[in-house]
């Protein structure tokens, strides 16, 4: 059954933002329009030969995230054969959209297919966090589980995987801002503190369960309200040019809530889809322009689908 | 308009649970069957005179939450006349389940009735929280909002007032199981940390997202998985006897999640309405038993009315 060759496969897997607000290392969803777009062939050896498109990824297996959630994933299922793996990105890594995690959950569930192997998408999670681990030296789902599961995911534990996904408003759409800066993410890990005061540990519990309350009942201003991060937004924001401004210029636009996409530069600002956002992003166009930096813009609804098959050609 | 004289009204502010698992500080729920009868009988002079039926509470207007509440109200609305007090409970000052919080609300329900004062039940709960400081000597809300709003009740501020309700399931009950000893509440507060590890706090928030999104969804295994606090009950358990075995018992015999109902001795357990938890109990009188320790408990649903009027004596 794993055996058929000549075969092969593409799938989507898209961005995601994970650390939303209070759901620092907890909640993420998945956007539409950027993500990867994976083709996997099989081969009649058994190497992994990958092919990247659209960004610099690593070419040897043990070090792409993909191939290496992959591994684990044939490990499990039992099939020993080789893939041609081509993954085409059309956004940037290292912006903080969840770009290694794309990648991993995608290559899972293209494998997942065409090995017809029927295993669910909350099964394959567990495979692409294998790979997800290689990238980021931690293993985290909150980008996995949006980009496989689509939406809003919660989750509650990687070992093992457990997560909910939460129901949000149709009308909500997504500004992700992206300043032309680069931050590494062990530096993002490293400026966290380890230990918090109880009330700040009260002030994230109450604000996580405002907006996933917010969320499921379409109660815009108490979204508004609790998209607030007392763990890592007061350190992260340090180390990403112009934050406060550009959080209160989106705040006088309309914007529901703004925050750190994943560990940044990239920070999310969510709006109702019937709002213009184009005089903000002129406002913010110009103000990075005076500090010399590059910003550029994604404006998109939520993605539903998480990851999904986009032809099989048999 | 505020000085019909002659005139008394009589409201019932029920009990509730304030600590709710990972909503420490921060979620509520008022609960059936146990609370504060209050009626308020306009004075020909001004004073404050309290009449306390069923528990022995503070006769002095100064110290009594329901009159500090009552003052803080009719400083608020103009209303200088006096009000003779009686304050019936049927349930223990101290056991945990917000016996301050009653009377405040109460009195505070009863006085905008009785004077036609109008506000809304939401306003009325920034007189009540200066009642309940006078208790506590801690300005928290989770008792008195879901004791004057009903059902559950999550607080985001005190200072201003902000909360949301929380939808739950129709065929939720509540096990409140009350062992017959004794917590100082200040020893309650002074035994908890004032740091935590940056883990327990994201924990904290990814259960408390959870259990939000079990109640909202009816989802009985996500809050059975997500009825867990990190930040009080591993250090306040110790002073509850038996604490552990109880919650082993009660999770062997059908219960959703057991916690600490405020700062104790109370513990709270959801059920299907459909469980039978007379074996349980059965099981736990034996166990306290042994103990030489008293056990009562108190079966319920959940309060949905909160505050609310029994009879307008015109």
């Amino acid at each position: 059954m794993f055996n058929i060759k000549d075969r092969s496969i593409t799938v989507f897997a898209p961005a995601s933002v994970a650390n939303v607000g209070p759901g620092f290392d907890i909640l993420g969803f998945a956007i539409n329009g950027l993500g990867d777009t994976i083709t996997l062939t099989h081969r009649d050896d058994e190497q992994y030969v990958i092919e990247s498109v659209g960004a610099d990824l690593p070419l040897e297996p043990a070090n792409n995230v993909a191939t290496v959630a992959l591994r684990s994933f044939c490990d499990h299922v039992g099939h020993s054969g080789g893939f041609d793996i081509r993954i085409e990105k059309n956004f940037e890594p290292g912006s903080g959209l969840g770009s290694s995690a794309s990648s991993a959950a995608g290559a899972v569930y293209a494998a997942n297919e065409l090995l017809q192997a029927g295993l669910s998408k909350e099964a394959l999670v567990t495979f692409a966090l294998d790979g997800e681990e290689v990238a980021s030296k931690n293993r985290h789902a909150d980008n996995i589980a949006p980009c496989m599961l689509g939406g809003f995911v919660g989750v509650t534990s990687c070992d093992p995987f457990k997560a909910f996904s939460v129901p949000y408003p149709n009308d909500l759409k997504v500004l992700v801002i992206f300043p032309d800066v680069v931050i590494k993410t062990a530096e993002a890990r490293q400026i966290l503190p380890q230990t918090i005061d109880l009330g700040t540990g009260i002030n994230q519990a109450a604000n996580m369960a405002g907006l996933v309350t917010g969320l499921i009942r379409n109660d815009y201003a108490l979204i508004s309200d609790s998209l607030q991060d007392e763990f890592a937004e007061p350190f992260r924001k340090k180390l990403i040019p112009l934050y406060d401004e550009v959080k209160a210029k989106a705040l006088a636009k309309g914007s529901m809530g703004i925050s750190i996409s994943g560990s940044g530069p990239a920070m999310f600002s969510f709006f109702r889809a019937s709002t213009d956002t184009s005089e903000l992003q002129q406002e913010l166009k110009a103000l990075y322009k005076q500090a010399n930096i590059g910003v550029v813009f994604h404006e998109s609804g939520i993605n539903h689908k998480g990851a999904e098959l986009l032809n099989d050609k048999l």
